[in-house]
């Protein structure tokens, strides 16, 4: 099926410097998930935005048809990585519908926390 | 009341495959919420979708008239269950308007985390 | 200024049974946040729907012009109370245009745990 | 790029009154996060609500092209500081289009929990 759309963006974005418990689950992450419930390939290309620099990217994503991809931000690194205890703004563009959730976990502390939103679209 | 859309996702899904407290009340679990305000009884068909291998579904379920059905995800058995502490997206059509919510309890640690977020409807 | 809609929902609901800290700030609660930023009073009406009932209400509130009320749905009494560790989901419905967010706070553990989404309108 | 509303809401607000863990990062706050993913400076003014006085603001705020501004609540101080401990809400309007999403870390307790929601937009 097709459902999405292929504009999004997220306003926050803060990469926990610190965690607690066994890595890589517990590791404090920022993630933006992707679900490309159609039968096309999407193209993804995520800008990245600071508070007192250009932004960087794209950074480069593909997400097979009838798929779901969950990227950890932590993990991004071409062109450059994301630097920790930072404030940052992403938008998500891709060349079909897709849906976009942004989630963290945030284990700086010995127990977690967690938030979730789905992305602003349009 | 008619209140809703009939085409729902949610891009994130994950069940933690440890748990902290009690059952059935703290183990770990992830919820589909669904609220069918009308006087009609609504037919929803829920597809998953995984990192790398094709969806399973659809998972049917039914809402009376003017009800509301927490559905875990955890409890989704046929056509297969959803394997824990793996990445999962989810689609929910129904045949008349209905409301989806999405919740996670994570009590992997000894203190739960919750989030919430409303799906994306078209 | 004038923002927001007329008819919104929420499909989670749930009011944990017990609490950890002082009451009534660590009471564990469940709230429909409204804001009516117009200058006109706004006479909301509020269902509840549940699992295995018909829904009651409707439960009135009033929100004056350039206010926000924050109701905890565990203060409702008035047709009855909801009742704790119950699945619920309610709508919401004003006269004037509103804007309205769902929020949680689970302190059955030693440690809060708290959600937070924008409610769904149409 | 540009993306986003020039009006938005966020119907919950509440600052807790107390912290745990070291300053600045740990203490109790909520942010408005703001994205101006466009070519064109924004000015953004927003108006805090309550729930027995009238509102404050605006309070105003300039967000670079190409930029992100996470905006601690905490922090406004022109016209007036924001009551801890008190139920608020905000409306934020911008004269290009921008992308709002909200957020608190509440660490009133040991473990700090955290919520964020895209904001509500017309």
């Amino acid at each position: 099926m097709t459902i999405g759309r292929r504009t999004w963006a997220i306003a926050e974005g803060w990469i926990p410097a610190r965690s607690t418990g066994p890595e890589p689950e517990m590791l404090s992450h920022e993630t933006v998930c992707l679900l490309n419930a159609g039968d096309t390939e999407a193209h993804v290309r995520i800008m990245v935005y600071y508070t007192d620099r250009e932004p960087s990217g794209p950074y480069e994503l593909t997400v097979a048809p009838r798929r779901t991809l969950h990227q950890r931000f932590n993990d991004l690194d071409d062109p450059e990585p994301i630097p920790k205890a930072t404030n940052y703004a992403s938008t998500i563009v891709s060349d079909v519908p897709i849906v976009v959730q942004h989630t963290r976990l945030d284990s700086r502390q010995a127990e977690n926390a967690l938030v979730t939103t789905i992305a602003f679209s349009e």
